[in-house]
């Protein structure tokens, strides 16, 4: 079942201390952790390409891989009845509140190495470090890796089976849900010797008494770190989001023979919307102006920390020889601050209404999702940031530049996490922005400054 | 085989003209005539709606129809070997060049019953005045109606199979035209014995000089005439066309992860295409200008005599959080005067290039589909705008306002026929613009106001 590289990291990563003295771990936080990244990138359900879902085959034999190598961290490891994979140290205060650091095994289908694994492998590889140097035991508070058993949500069509069940928030119904071939989560728990029950399913929420944060390290899975230079960067939070589909509907006719002066043109109509959509998340200042009572909301935070998107669009008929009846699109919105983002879904709405009204054709706008934004503890972040410079520091090559902070588009277990305790997220850079993809990559040497980061967060806590 | 009603027409028309003498026909050109076109409207091959293509047993079950409709009005009647059927009076002259007049009585599927067999029924219907008022023999040249077998080009996918052949356009390579079942038109013609040679089927075309002119009634297709409130208008002409697909790639991405500013968003682009094309089409006159040598064309003439749509578009991939890598719309341009297309189509290539390079995202342009537009005779159009005008003045009612000039946007028999004479087209209103569809709607009223206009233009060769 394991697929565990025999691999000489420790007695090198020694030597590493006791030659150079400058503790960069190199071996270990850098060769040993691609390695494993690499290892875990090759234990997929499918030939060929890379899927893990939910208590898969292969998300039990990366399981397996991820509990040795916390093992060899000196980490206490077990698996939870949710297929959670827990690694822990409870240092020389046992019962002080523990910080929780983490990330998720699961893949999308076709996936990168990097997506999730990266998290986990960064958390071991930082504790392993210091372990080898003989600080381990020295930890003020205990410190738990957890590799959550689901985020991607491919198998069950939710997100978050693992890390909801710690964080509280999974309903206990999810044990009911099923895949396409009608096996339930439950079902599949049980075939691996994970028999849940509903008391036991309760019994997974940690006590937000003993949990003191939570530090999930990710991919970055856009360009702006890469833009900027720079290998790390602090998340300041997950953008709230809002998804609309908007209908415009005109009148159909010959292409030929209805006059531009006489047309009801949904597509035209709609083309008008997608521009004034960009232009109002481009420059929401431009549309927007706070009245200076809304907290953490500025004209000036306003510019860049939106995004809008419009992913689908469709038309019937759609034939090139006919004026269109009808034409359908998404708006995918995500903005840092949920009034920012609601007044934009605002303002948006009436532009739309006003240009519909002005082109005499029908539009409506349906509400799909909306969801609030997760801000990240900002003394956490704070502690996170001081890190991630002075790894940053030591890397090398000259890395001018600040180490900046970002949104998060995309969600994190840290957004489930973010229920229970306070969170703080490290993204790390990646090749052009890409991710869900087996195009992912993260550079070696950026895997360390990860690691490095992380070790000089924990040693916070000697 | 025959769906002929029987019809007290005739003895109705002679009280009409004995008792008003103001020759108005009603009977014969509104009553008869309409019913008429509901008979046709009923032969179909389909079950519940209107679906009659080339040589189909129903396009037999209509000709003959049509041909019995054609004895009536005491015109000599054949079938040519392409399936089209003629109606002819020699009058006092029979050498002259005569005057032709026609449609098509093929349709599209789930048509309505006016495109095509009201253009034949108004030619029928106009002569039969004029023989029931004994001035058919009178004529100074002699007249023939021509109901075409194909213009749809629904069953072999090609059109004008029926006018082309006549005006000498047509390939002799087409009788090997397929339809779905691979039948070819030489079998489907055969079946109906009509035994077509590569020999006979060149004696088809007329000579040229046998001809004096081409008139053609049919319904607008467009909203034109029933938001001007006048049930005829004369057309200047066919439009030119060009079709073109563009396409547009930019950088695909995770809808919460790249921002606005870093985006090289093809969806964005393509809408601000789309409302660019809008805009030069709707006023092409704040962007093209003339330099005075272009005959027949005017800054003024540039605006109402372009319309450009979008009939088609659609993203890659396609979901609502992502990022969309390409975008493809489809771009239909027709404008009654060639340069003022050509113009418009490099204005907005040059735009289109300039928007792409601005926005870093690829764009290309294929050109589909280019077809020079067809000009009406000016006296031919003249005179039918007196004729119209003459009409519609003897109309119920008060209608205000001249018989305007229109641009045909799509094509018809009269295109194929500009090959082998003048031409000349007359359109009636129609509700709502609607066509190629059982909700087209012609009023009895305007097809009276039709039979009258060509009654009235008849009266010239009298």
């Amino acid at each position: 079942m394991s697929c565990i590289v025999a691999f000489g990291g420790s007695a090198a990563a020694v030597l590493d201390v006791g030659s150079s003295g400058n503790q960069l771990f190199r071996e270990i936080l850098r060769d040993e952790a691609a390695n494993r990244l690499h290892e875990l990138g090759k234990i997929s359900d499918a030939d060929g390409y890379l899927e893990r879902t939910f208590m898969s085959p292969a998300s039990v034999r990366a399981s397996n891989a991820i509990l040795s190598w916390m093992q060899d961290a000196g980490l206490r490891t077990w698996v939870d009845q949710m297929g959670n994979v827990h690694g822990r140290t409870d240092s020389m205060n046992a019962n002080a509140e523990a910080l929780l650091l983490g990330s998720h095994l699961d893949t999308v289908i076709d996936a990168g190495k990097y997506d999730g694994p990266l998290g986990i492998i960064c958390a071991v590889s930082a504790l392993k470090a210091l372990k080898i140097s003989g600080r381990l035991e020295k930890l003020t508070r205990p410190v738990e890796v957890i590799a959550f058993s689901d985020e991607e949500g491919v198998r069950f069509q939710t997100t978050f089976l693992g890390s909801g069940a710690i964080a509280g928030i999974l309903p206990v119904s999810a044990l009911q849900l099923s895949d396409r071939s009608g096996v339930t989560v439950h079902d599949v728990l049980k075939e691996n010797s994970l028999e849940v029950t509903e008391e036991s399913f309760v019994q997974l929420k940690y006590d937000s008494q003993s949990v003191w944060g939570y530090i999930e390290v990710h991919m970055e899975q856009g360009p702006v770190l890469e833009s900027l230079g720079i290998p790390l960067g602090v998340v300041e939070g997950i953008a709230g989001q809002t998804r609309l589909r908007v209908t415009v509907r005109g009148s159909q006719g010959h292409a030929g023979t209805v006059p531009m002066s006489m047309r009801q043109d949904p597509m035209a109509a709609a083309a008008e919307l997608i521009v004034l959509l960009e232009n109002l998340c481009k420059h929401p200042e431009n549309f927007i102006t706070y009245d200076g009572q809304c907290k953490g909301s500025s004209d000036e935070s306003l510019s860049g920390s939106v995004v809008c998107t419009v992913g689908e669009i469709s038309s019937w008929p759609s034939a090139s020889n006919i004026l269109t009846a009808q034409v359908t699109f998404t708006v995918d919105v995500r903005a840092m601050v949920d009034i920012t983002r609601e007044a934009i879904i605002s303002e948006l709405s009436n532009l739309m209404y006003q240009t519909c009204r002005r082109r005499s054709v029908y539009c409506n706008i349906e509400h799909k999702h909306d969801a609030a934004s997760v801000h990240c503890d900002p003394e956490l972040s704070s502690q996170l940031k001081f890190a991630a410079g002075s790894a940053v520091k030591k890397m090398p090559g000259l890395i001018q530049g600040d180490v900046p902070v970002l949104m998060s588009g995309a969600g994190h277990d840290a957004l489930a996490m973010s229920h229970l305790t306070k969170v703080g997220m490290l993204f790390v850079r990646c090749r052009g922005g890409i991710s869900h993809s087996p195009e992912e990559n993260v550079l070696d040497d950026d895997i360390w400054a990860a690691g490095l980061a992380l070790v000089a967060l924990l040693e916070t806590f000697l």
